[in-house]
C-alpha cells in the first residue's frame, strides 16, 4: 500500500465507528478513482443540529480529498417511515409533508458541504418509477429471517409488539438506492448499520462491487446521556441563533466538552488531546476550552464575526452588571441531568415545582440571559449556569 | 330464518369443510341480493384435473343458486409465485407463461360452470395499476407476527428454511382482490384458509363487510394418499380421453370411490348411503358401483355417448379375448401404494425394475389396455388391473 492511501485511510477513519470492510476501501481509494459517496437522510426532521454533522463532517472530508458526494434525500422511504430504533410504527408523511421538508434540509447542508461538488438525488426519482411488480421482484432478494435479524426488529417480534409487513421493505428500498446511484461507500449512524449492510448485500445481487459501509457514532445531546435529538429538546440546531447555540455550548459538561471535540471539532488530534492533558493536570480551565469550542462552531455556521460577537454576549451578561456580582452560589447534586423546575425550587428562586412551571410559562426564567421556553429542559451534570426569576432573584448554579 | 334459507344452508355446506361464519351467511342469503362469490385460480397448471372440480362443483351449486360467479385468474399473483404449502419458493413465471396458461384454464372451466353467468377476471387488471407505493400501503395493513401464524410460513422459520419476504405480499394482494372484487363469499381449498380470512379482514379495514370464507376439502389423487397434483402424476385431467379417464377411475381403491362419491358426484346423498350399506352387506359388487362413477364423470367433461362408449371399451378388453380368459392372477402387498416397475418384477412380467423401465421406454407395457407412458406411475392400494408386456405376458395383478 502506498503511504499516502495509508494516511487517507487513517483520515477517514478517524471517528469512525466501524469501517466494513476496510480492504475494499483501500483498494477503491488505491484505484485513483473519484469515488461515489452515499448518505441517506431522513426528511422527516427538517431542522439538522450538530447530530447530523457528525455524518456530514465525514462527508465533507471524502469531498476534500476529492471524491464524489451523494447527497440522498429518502423522500420516498419517507413516505413509509422509518422504523429504525422505534419501537412503535411511525405514520407515513405525505408526499407534500416530504417535499417542504427536504427544500429545507437542502439549504442547510451546504453551511458543511460544498454545493458545487454536491449531488442532491432524491429516491422518489427511481422510486416513483417502480411497479408493485418490481418491489416484489426486489423483495424476493431477502429473506424474512434475516431481516428478524436486525437488532429492533428482532426485539419487537420477540416481545410481541407488532411489525408491519411494510417496515420490511424500508431497508430494501434503502439498499435498492446504492444500486441505483452505484454507490462506492455509504456513510451512516451506527444504527443504520443493518440497513447499510443490505445495500452491500443487494449491490452484489444486482452484480455491482459491493459498497465499503462506514458507521459513525451517535452524537449524545446536550445532557451527555441521550441520543441527540429533536423531539428530546437537547438539541443544538445549525439555525440556532449564534448567541442561543454559544450559550448551549457552554452549558455542556466537561465530559461532553471532550466528545464533542472528537466528534464536531475539525482541530488536530494533537491540539485536543494536549489541551485535555492540561485540564486534567490543573494547569488550564475547562472553561476555557469550552469557549474555544464555541467559537469553533458558531464560526462554522454564522461565520467569525458573530462568533466573537456570542463570546462577548455571553461574557457580557456576567462582566457588565446584567448580573449581579454577588449572586448567590448554589451546587446541586445529581446522579444524572437535573430537571429547571427542580433546581429552581431547590436553589430557592420558586417556592414549589409547579410555581416553577407557572414562571416559565409567563416567559419569567432566563438561563444565562436566555429566556427558557421549555418547562421540561434539564441541566446537564457538571454544568454551570446563572438562573433568574422575575428582575430580582439571581442565583449560579452548580450541578455536581 | 325462512325454510328455504335452512334448506340453501345445508346444500352448500354440504361437502365443505368450514364455513367462517355461518352467520354471515345465513344473513347474506336472507338479504335476498345476488351475491358475489369469488375463487381465485394460480395459473401454473393449467390442466385442470377433479381436483380442481370440488371447488368448481360447489361453484356451480351456487350458480344454479342464481349469484354471481368471479373466477379469478391471479394472474399477477401467479408471477410472485404462491408458496402455498411449498417448502421452497417458487420460481416466478414469466408474463407469457402466466398470458398462456390463463387461456387454457377459462376453456376448461366452462365444462362445469355457465359461461353465461360467470365473469372471468384477472388480478392484472387492477394489480398492474398498482404503484409501488400503494403495495407499501397495503403492506402496512398486516404484521409480520401474523403472517408468521401461518402454519407453512411458521413450519419453515422454525426449521431455518427462507422465506423470500415477497412470499408475505402474496397473501396481501390475494386478500385484495377481495376488496377489489368486493366479494361476499370466496370459495378455496383447506390450505387456503388463512389467505381468505386476510381477504375477510383487509375487507373490514377497507370498510367493506367482510367475505364468508368456505373450505373445500382436497381430494386425494388416485393412490388414495396424497393430494392430487399433476406433478405427483395422481391425477385424473378434465381433459383425458374418455377411455383414460374411464380406466383411471375404475383403478381407484373401493375406499377411495366412496371418498370420490361425497366430492365428486352429483348424485344425492341418500342414494350413495343406500349404495355403500348394500356393499358393506355384501349385497352389492363395489365394482358396479364403480362403474356408474366412472359413467357419471366420464360424461360430464365428454357427454353420454362417450361415457357409454368408454365403459364397453373397457369391458371389451377383458370380455372380447383381448386378455386371454385364464391369465395368472398375482396379489401383491403394500402399505401403501405399489410403483409399476416393482409391480412388472414381482409379477414375473419382467426380470428386474430396470428391464421394466425399458419396456416401459419403449411402449411395450400396458395397464388395462392401455400404453403406460409414466415409468414412475404407481398402483394404489386395493386396486385390481391386468398388466401386458409385449404381446404375450399377462397377470391381472391385485394390491392388497
Amino acid at each position: 500500500m502506498h503511504d499516502s492511501t495509508q494516511k487517507l485511510m487513517e483520515h477517514f477513519k478517524r471517528g469512525t465507528d466501524e469501517v466494513l470492510v476496510e480492504a475494499d476501501l483501500k483498494k477503491k481509494l488505491e484505484s485513483g478513482k473519484v469515488l461515489r459517496i452515499k448518505a441517506g437522510f431522513d426528511p422527516t426532521a427538517p431542522d439538522l443540529h450538530l447530530g447530523h454533522t457528525v455524518l456530514l463532517n465525514k462527508l465533507k472530508q471524502f469531498q476534500d480529498a476529492g471524491h464524489k458526494i451523494l447527497f440522498l434525500i429518502g423522500d420516498f422511504t419517507g413516505m413509509i417511515g422509518d422504523p429504525t430504533g422505534k419501537s412503535v410504527t411511525r405514520p407515513p408523511l405525505t408526499k407534500e409533508e416530504v417535499a417542504e421538508n427536504a427544500t429545507s434540509y437542502t439549504e442547510q447542508v451546504f453551511k458543511i458541504l460544498d454545493p458545487e461538488k454536491t449531488e442532491v438525488v432524491f429516491n422518489s426519482s427511481w422510486m416513483s418509477e417502480f411497479s408493485a411488480g418490481d418491489l416484489i421482484q426486489l423483495a424476493a432478494k431477502h429473506t424474512v429471517a434475516r431481516m428478524l435479524e436486525r437488532d429492533d426488529f428482532n426485539k419487537r417480534y420477540t416481545n410481541g409488539k407488532p411489525i408491519a409487513i411494510h417496515e420490511f421493505l424500508y431497508p430494501l428500498i434503502q439498499g435498492y438506492d446504492s444500486v441505483a446511484l452505484k454507490a462506492d461507500v455509504e456513510l451512516g449512524g451506527t444504527d443504520q448499520k443493518f440497513n447499510l449492510l443490505v445495500g452491500r448485500q443487494l449491490q452484489e445481487v444486482y452484480g455491482q462491487a459491493p459498497q465499503v459501509v462506514i458507521t459513525m457514532p451517535i452524537l449524545e445531546g446536550l445532557d451527555g446521556v441521550q441520543k441527540m435529538s429533536k423531539s428530546l429538546g437537547n438539541y443544538i440546531g445549525i439555525n440556532d441563533e449564534p448567541n442561543e447555540m454559544f450559550a448551549k455550548l457552554m452549558s455542556i459538561s466537561d465530559t461532553l466538552m471532550w466528545r464533542y471535540y472528537d466528534l464536531l471539532s475539525y482541530c488536530d488530534i494533537e491540539s485536543i488531546t494536549s489541551w485535555r492533558k492540561q485540564c486534567d493536570e490543573g494547569k488550564e480551565n475547562p472553561k476555557n476550552i469550552k469557549v474555544k469550542l464555541a467559537l469553533e462552531i458558531v464560526e462554522r455556521f454564522h461565520g467569525s464575526e458573530a462568533s466573537i460577537g456570542a463570546n462577548e454576549a455571553f461574557t457580557a451578561r456576567f462582566k457588565r452588571g446584567e448580573v449581579p456580582d454577588d449572586i448567590k452560589e448554589v451546587a446541586l447534586v445529581s446522579d444524572d441531568s437535573y430537571p429547571i423546575a427542580n433546581a429552581l425550587k431547590d436553589a430557592g428562586l420558586t417556592a414549589s415545582t409547579s410555581e416553577a412551571y407557572r414562571m416559565i410559562k409567563q416567559g419569567a426564567v432566563k438561563l444565562d440571559g436566555e429566556k427558557v421556553k421549555d418547562k421540561s429542559q434539564v441541566l446537564s451534570k457538571g454544568s454551570e449556569c446563572v438562573m433568574q426569576v422575575g428582575k430580582r432573584k439571581f442565583a449560579r448554579i452548580t450541578i455536581t
